[in-house]
């Protein structure tokens, strides 16, 4: 990892302010991100699709530290030095003291995203520790090399760094060179994300343990890399072509597709609730129904609905307590907490 | 279908008794059949092995109708001539009529399969009916042919012609002279099965469609015939050599493989309910606290528990209303019903 911050940031000019400052989205895959080539650079086996989340994510703020360790603040609590969220930051800061001065920092990280609506506030949290870094040193990079520093945090991050349609390039370089994040030049005004939060319960395997178990014993991963690549696509046709329905059918099965290559591993792997099951039900039978609803699930039980804004109304009366974002206008239009 | 009934039993001398009587045991498959090669041969594409389930099956009864039509009795009850069971049978029946003089007959069918117990019915249904009817013309067919017979029916009866141990071969040919089932010479009298029911409805998307969608739209099927047939064999390995936890733990892996291919269907197929995951979580909690207990679960909702006789007070402990059943001393050990 120290080698690659290396090869990116050598050679920018260091003219740091007394504070950085930036805010990232979250994103939710559409076409997911599961199982990596390597794990030290976080380098992906597949491509993934994801949309951002408008407002939703993280901001942060960072500056030099007066004392011989970082600070790092979570929503304006000081987090112990020995905490996991205070080690994951200062671990990733660490490759770039050697082009800052060596310094400690004082990082203020404030989510916005509700507490515990089940999106993973580490793909914005990341991507926003590299903006604000960046925005600190005054360098200069590109979006691209921005997105290439966010995925060594955490994979996802990678696609947090833009807004919208991001796509996320898997790369087949061994060095990670080629794996980085681009936005899809499309606004899509009328499409609506929900999420449905099921419990706020930490996972009881992490995604990095997860996919490693999956890669290394499920059968049905034989399949994933290839199957991810075909909706992949269809999904980017379908986004450029503003097809709903094949972008939501083409989302769910690659979610369910995803869980169902988990499930079949060794110890089997099943993210999901008793309530997870309720609810695919529930949309399903809407579906039958009639109504445009589709659903994708990351590696946890929380249910993202899939929509357009025509049915807003009618997806709120079946899921009171969703929480409804436009991402392209950069709205939270219902929350309940 | 009506040629391979032919071919089966042509050449037997009619030697009818007034009332034939057979008697045939469920049966669950610890590899699973998923998937037919020729829907109406009821050919699969992969071979399966099942654990029989004692007495726990049908009996039947069959004798010659005075009427112009059958007459099918379920539990007492007759069916009428329209219903789904009655036409079942009475289709089952018509390429037999032309080898035993075009009669009509009478059928009593009775189940000790606790009434929604989640158990096939069909399987020692269409097994104790060409057994019955066996039994009624006087023919001298093999087990292997009734077998075949019976797999016509339904295709996890053709297992159901045997006790204890049972693999059915996929078999290649195209004529299917070569599908049928054969019993594995092992008894494993500590070996016990419980039926935990979740729920009595009808399953949503019945198991010849079901397959049939999976075969065509899940991308996930292409690993699963090699997958079967490696479990398979790893299953018969730990049979032999009563290795009861790589029994377990293949039977469970190769069950939720099974569940993984069809979710992954379009639209997708998910047999579970809520409390089926419920259950699921409990079994692998309990696991995790070191109980040899393991789970297989058919296309609907209902889990069937493995574990062995040391550990029956433990299971009925944490599963209540479990139904034990010690598949080689042909006793039902608990009902609640």
């Amino acid at each position: 990892m120290k080698w690659f911050v290396t090869k990116i940031v050598e050679g920018q000019m260091l003219r740091e302010k007394r504070v950085g400052k930036a805010f990232a989205s979250s994103n939710i895959a559409l076409c997911k991100y599961w199982g990596k080539r390597d794990a030290s650079l976080n380098l992906p086996i597949n491509s993934s699709l994801s949309v951002s989340l408008g407002s939703l994510g993280t901001q942060t703020k960072i500056s030099v530290s007066e004392k011989a360790v970082d600070e790092v603040w979570l929503n304006g609590v000081l987090q112990k030095v020995d905490s996991d969220f205070a080690k994951r930051v200062s671990n990733f800061l660490d490759p770039f003291r050697p082009h800052v001065g060596n310094v400690f920092f004082t990082v203020h990280t404030e989510n916005n995203i509700p507490t515990a609506a089940g999106l993973a506030s580490s793909a914005s949290g990341f991507a926003a520790l590299v903006l604000a870094l960046h925005d600190w040193a005054g360098w200069t990079l590109t979006r691209r090399d921005l997105s290439m520093l966010a995925r060594l945090g955490s994979g996802s991050a990678s696609r947090s760094i833009f807004n919208g349609f991001v796509q996320w390039n898997a790369g087949t370089r061994e060095d990670g060179m080629d794996s980085f994040a681009e936005p899809l030049p499309v606004e899509w005004n009328d499409f609506r994300v929900g999420v449905l939060e099921i419990s706020d319960q930490e996972k009881r395997v992490g995604s990095r343990d997860g996919m490693a178990r999956t890669v290394k014993t499920s059968a049905l991963y034989k399949v994933w890399p290839n199957q991810a690549q075909e909706d992949l696509t269809t999904i980017r046709t379908a986004i450029e072509t503003r097809d709903f329905n094949q972008l939501g059918k083409t989302a769910e099965r690659n979610a369910l597709t995803m869980h169902a290559t988990m499930m079949a591993s060794s110890p089997p792997l099943l993210y999901f609730l008793p309530e997870t099951i309720k609810q695919i039900h529930h949309v399903h039978q809407l579906r039958k129904e009639g109504l445009e609803l589709y659903l994708t699930i990351d590696a946890g039980p929380n249910l993202k609905l899939l929509f357009q804004k025509k049915d807003q109304q009618m997806v709120k009366e079946q899921f009171p307590t969703l929480q409804i974002i436009a991402p392209f206008s950069s709205v939270l239009i219902t929350s309940n907490h």
